[in-house]
């Protein structure tokens, strides 16, 4: 018998069985089954955002579950959250699926909001629509608790520019599906079947491919850089070049990141095994590659930078070169810097 | 020359030009621009939902233009808070759209989500994606400005059942197009060229064909329920009697509607021509139809209902009918009763 569909289930019984699934929240005074949720909003401002997931787009049914799909969707909007200097407190869901799209994979979606939920965010609400393909539209809610939101447009010349969150991993792992490349499973990496080697890029593999499918933020840091004095932050959701330009662009600055093997030595080491069986570059994934979500930030040069963050750099005055300009070790880096989302 | 596309602009200067179109809101502190937007929550509760439109589901693009779409795309979220009994703040948007997509159709979605918001409502955010297909999910929040969130659960037998809005318009005006038939222009409607009856279909078309592109929500009403004590209310949005349906098993109860002439005599009235012209029935419109997004409420009886709403019926306890009928002059309705988004 084939696995049931949302045309055999029908919207009222699959929203039944999604429920259950998705996070209370701590904050949330309604949740789903009304025509809008009421969420807590001690601060009396409320910090949201809005993003978006498309099949073939961002993701492919093929390659990631829709458990993995889930996650990403709530990873990425808690992150553009966080980076504002605020607590997520909740989200809703708009969701396009295909009626022959099967319950389980709804499911799926649903345990995985779950899971890159942080403790006391909640999924409150949403809306659910036939369609060709699959969307997955999040809005997040988020809480300032008396912070300044912190924006991209602050940085001055001299601050340090930290990061928080790991760099190439999420293209690491996409680079490593998209050469059509098996995943090893768990007996793979960690028992005494394959030689030492083959363990390493067995670990470095799952590694790079669970960053792609369920990206971790360090949605703490976000609060903690606002604490620590942050001056601008942003999420890195489309590859560290393009964003740290960006963070430049709006704060008539030039960021200058230091060597990729001094700022990101952690991440080239854990990648550099898949980076190898591909013949690719770990160097390109870390400064260019999307979809991470860490959190990029300048702090006053005198500033102890909170936990998690580490200096990549620091913020210059434009001269030699233009506000908005991004050098790697002293230079502008040529070649692909990042991503826009209609030309590729 | 052709017009230009989304992949012509690209998305930057596509968003550089979309920005000015959208209305800044009363309570925005922070608008679009950075990774999140920050909105005035003064209640320090605040009410949110989501509500996506997916093209050739919920429009068709040679029936709606861009800007009919984004004021549908507002007003049915809009709605949703004014149901809770909540004034709208703000709203973010999620956009997935083609790149062969006209710029143009884009501008007037941003021009049409600032005319389905009414004063002080912000379009604070957003994410552009490309897409297969169009669709557009919005995201509103509001303020419960110390009212307590009216649910769809609080009808209680003896209640007064009353609505505000229109009814039926949408659906007439989807049957007019459905069935291929020309919308008149104005000068047909208004002008000395058409007889007397020509005159009044032309209008009757135009009424209903602008409620199905562009339907506007009696917003204020929703607080003003509040205010007068409703003790349950819904936006409108499936169908009357299905939300109706809704709303009494929601609170236990059955909801009787009194007879649809003495109900809707105006809403029939209106589309009389056009359901004479299509040998449709006005009744299942005003009955069945859906996105108008009127306002269902039940009041005590000794409420005064406010501006807006009219009695449309009386609460009941189960006994002869179970909790969750739905009677239309003592009976109930046989035939389609409202809309199943996968089941149709």
């Amino acid at each position: 018998m084939p696995a049931p569909t949302i045309a055999d289930l029908g919207e009222d019984a699959l929203l039944t069985r999604l429920f259950p699934l998705l996070p209370a929240g701590s904050g949330t005074l309604l949740g789903p089954g009304d025509d809008a949720a009421v969420v807590r909003a001690p601060d009396a401002r409320v910090v949201v955002t809005t993003d978006v997931l498309v099949e073939d787009r961002h993701f492919r049914l093929d390659w990631s579950s829709g458990e993995d799909v889930g996650w990403r969707a709530a990873v990425q909007n808690l992150a553009d959250v966080a980076a504002m200097g605020a607590v997520p407190t909740s989200l809703v869901v708009a969701l396009v699926v295909p009626a022959t799209t099967p319950v389980a994979w709804v499911e799926g979606l649903g345990r995985g909001l779950a899971g890159g939920c942080p403790e006391g965010v909640g999924v409150v609400g949403g809306d659910l629509s036939g369609g060709e393909h699959v969307a997955v539209a999040v809005t997040a809610l988020g809480d300032l608790a008396g912070r300044a939101p912190v924006r991209r447009s602050g940085a001055r010349p001299g601050d340090v520019v930290a990061h928080a969150g790991v760099r190439g991993h999420s293209a690491a792992g996409y680079a490593w599906l998209a050469a059509g490349r098996p995943v090893p499973d768990a007996e793979t990496a960690d028992g005494e079947g394959a030689d030492a080697e083959g363990r390493a890029l067995a670990r470095a593999v799952r590694l790079a491919v669970r960053g792609y499918r369920r990206p971790v933020s360090p949605l703490v840091g976000g609060p903690a850089a606002a604490d620590a004095g942050a001056t601008a932050m942003l999420d890195v959701s489309d590859g560290l070049l393009r964003d740290a330009g960006r963070l430049a662009r709006a704060s008539g600055v030039v960021v200058h990141l230091d060597p990729p093997a001094d700022a990101f030595g952690e991440d080239l080491a854990a990648l550099a095994p898949v980076a190898r069986a591909l013949g690719a570059d770990a160097e390109a994934w870390v400064l260019a590659g999307g979809e991470d979500h860490g959190l990029l930030a300048t702090f006053p040069a005198d500033a102890s930078l909170p936990a998690g963050f580490r200096r990549i750099g620091v913020v210059g005055a434009p001269g030699e070169w233009t506000a908005g300009t991004v050098t790697v070790a002293g230079r502008v880096p040529s070649g692909p810097v990042g991503w826009d989302h209609f030309r590729g």
